[in-house]
């Protein structure tokens, strides 16, 4: 009945609850954990394609919603699907639009059937359902597809994540009655903070059988502490052999914890909106680049970063392009902080593989805590 | 008593009056006619280095006004000059500020010693000098400095065109005093509109012994029929064995008549700016990326052109880049029009070396008029 899943997913090791593993699709191999740079538009911003490649990107995210309203998707697929269309040749993953039309859309109605919203570019009004996102993912031809949901907000009543959460099984079976063929699908869980909840969705998930199940509704406003309990009960609560995916958590401090509970896939603009704002990841803490001090200060920004940028340019040459706004500013930082996450990514891989995350996660963890915008 | 010139014009070839040469500097010879790409703030916008270097700039253009307000010259100085500081190791010219105090600053005043004006940026009060100017130019260790001039606006009486070349020329007289070691100086000639005026001055610099000449105050609001007459008239005035450069200049049908005219080299910010704001140059003539046309279109920008956009990326997806205002699309399209600018250059050459330039000039004057834009 159900169409074979185009994506495999290999345990190499375990390190606590740590995974090391591999993703196995037609256009490659994710090993994870791994993190997904976002191209909202089919552009991870500030970057072209072959820069990601050789940067080590094995996956980059993209958005039904941004593409559905632009160019259209039928667009895209006239012109050969996403990867053709913007020169892609590794595997991307395409969210379903839910969360955008519900954080991004001035107006937005639910019904049982789907979602009536307006175009936060021109006001135009939309229907969506859940066999339309999946029609639109299918036009896309991403690898990844992700079933259509509610994002419960936080704080919600017991009541409206139960209903919520019932409203996205139905949608997540309506999904998969809908499934592409050559694309995996996957189920996100929900029910808010409330563990019984997440259970329930969980359950009724993992029955429906999908390739890969996501944490969704996370990092909404509740507090970390709730995040990291959260996600640690659910994903224990995930199958083993399926890829498990923290949608739009990036701060490497929640994705430490989320690994050492098992989690393998994250993406965030994290990386790539920090750089254009001027903040950058270094091997001793975050910087400010803008910070008078290094006006005339010749050394790379990290000493111990192997990156383009720091190999080429000063701090000084740094901040003056970002005190002019220059875009060789957002290209230069881009390029530090996706290099500086995907290297911690390699880390992470390589102490889960000699059974040192712990060690590892504490060690990065006061690191991370050093944040010298401040100092 | 001149310091010993650290350039050298040799010319190769004469196919009437354009000239095909090379000026050899210690960072490297220069090959002209040749487009300088203009790197106000220390970056050509939307560019790096290296690819400025892969398209075959041979020299770069930076800004001694910008430089000066910000990060200051002693900054610069102190990092190991401008080369160091952007990490360039070809040609820098740096103009001298002359021309973004005439027209960048909400408040100017000119003095026979100098002119007070107001920085753009923050509206601080400064006072620049033609001493100060080679001091400036001589901090920021540019291989060619320009000396200080006034810009004579269009229209100017006689009498105002006659002043402001007086005063360029003792401005021009204090700028060799100061000039600096290991660094070239041109002269800037001035005149206005008027062919005695221009001869005046010209003799005037040329008297004085400059390491190149540059035409100013031309592409002010003249007529174009009349920018070219007084090109024509002034490049002839000008001593052969010398560099000659129109400043600011590059429409490339300008650039095609002042090459007929026997100039070297041009300095414009047509490509980069064009091409941020969705206008690209190709083998057809000019075309806006934004036409709705080129949604669905999945043909390169020019199938004639060999650079990274047009080999990689589709006019759909350049369309989209561009009606997203994505940052991706200020780099691809700056990379066509620079590469497209090189290679028309490069083109020029050749025809001067074949003594076709006449032909050439004809049959790219009929392309160049071809404007999509408003097709």
């Amino acid at each position: 009945m159900s169409i074979e899943s185009n994506i495999k997913y290999k345990k190499i090791k375990i390190d606590g609850n740590a995974r090391l593993g591999q993703i196995h699709t037609q256009r490659g191999i994710i090993n994870t954990p791994a993190f997904i740079p976002v191209g909202t538009n089919a552009t991870v911003k500030a970057m072209n394609q072959d820069e990601l490649k050789e940067l080590g990107a094995e996956i980059i995210l993209s958005n039904t919603y941004h593409l559905y309203l632009r160019p259209g998707h039928e667009v895209i697929k006239k012109l050969g699907g996403l990867h053709k269309f913007m020169n892609w040749q590794g595997p991307i993953l395409t969210d379903s639009g839910g969360f955008q039309v519900f954080s991004l859309s001035p107006l937005r109605k639910i019904t049982g059937d789907g979602v009536t919203f307006k175009s936060h570019l021109d006001g135009s009004t939309h229907f969506i359902t859940p066999e339309i996102v999946m029609e639109i993912q299918g036009a896309l031809g991403s690898d990844i597809a992700m079933a259509f949901d509610e994002c419960t907000p936080y704080p919600a009543t017991r009541e409206y994540a139960l209903n919520s959460l019932d409203l996205t099984t139905r949608w997540a079976k309506r999904c998969l009655d809908a499934k592409n063929e050559n694309q995996a699908l996957f189920g996100i869980v929900q029910g808010g903070t409330y563990t019984d909840l997440r259970k329930q969705s969980a359950q009724q998930l993992i029955e429906l059988d999908f390739d890969g199940y996501a944490l969704g509704g996370l990092s909404v406003g509740e507090p970390k502490g709730l995040m990291y309990e959260i996600t640690n009960y659910t994903t224990l609560l995930l199958p083993e052999d399926k890829p498990r995916y923290l949608m739009g958590i990036g701060d490497l401090l929640d994705v430490l914890e989320a690994v050492s509970a098992g989690i393998d896939l994250f993406d965030c603009v994290m990386p790539t909106r920090n750089a254009r704002n001027g903040t950058l990841f270094t091997s001793r803490g975050r910087i400010s680049i803008k910070r008078e001090e290094f006006k005339a200060d010749s050394s790379p920004l990290d000493p111990d970063c192997g990156c383009y940028t720091c190999k080429n340019y000063s701090k000084a040459y740094l901040r003056h392009l970002f005190m002019n706004k220059e875009i060789l500013s957002m290209r230069l930082n881009t390029f530090h902080n996706v290099y500086f996450y995907l290297e911690f990514f390699k880390k992470m891989r390589k102490a889960i593989n000699s059974g040192t995350f712990d060690n590892f996660r504490k060690e990065q963890t006061v690191i991370l805590q050093n944040n010298f915008n401040e100092g």
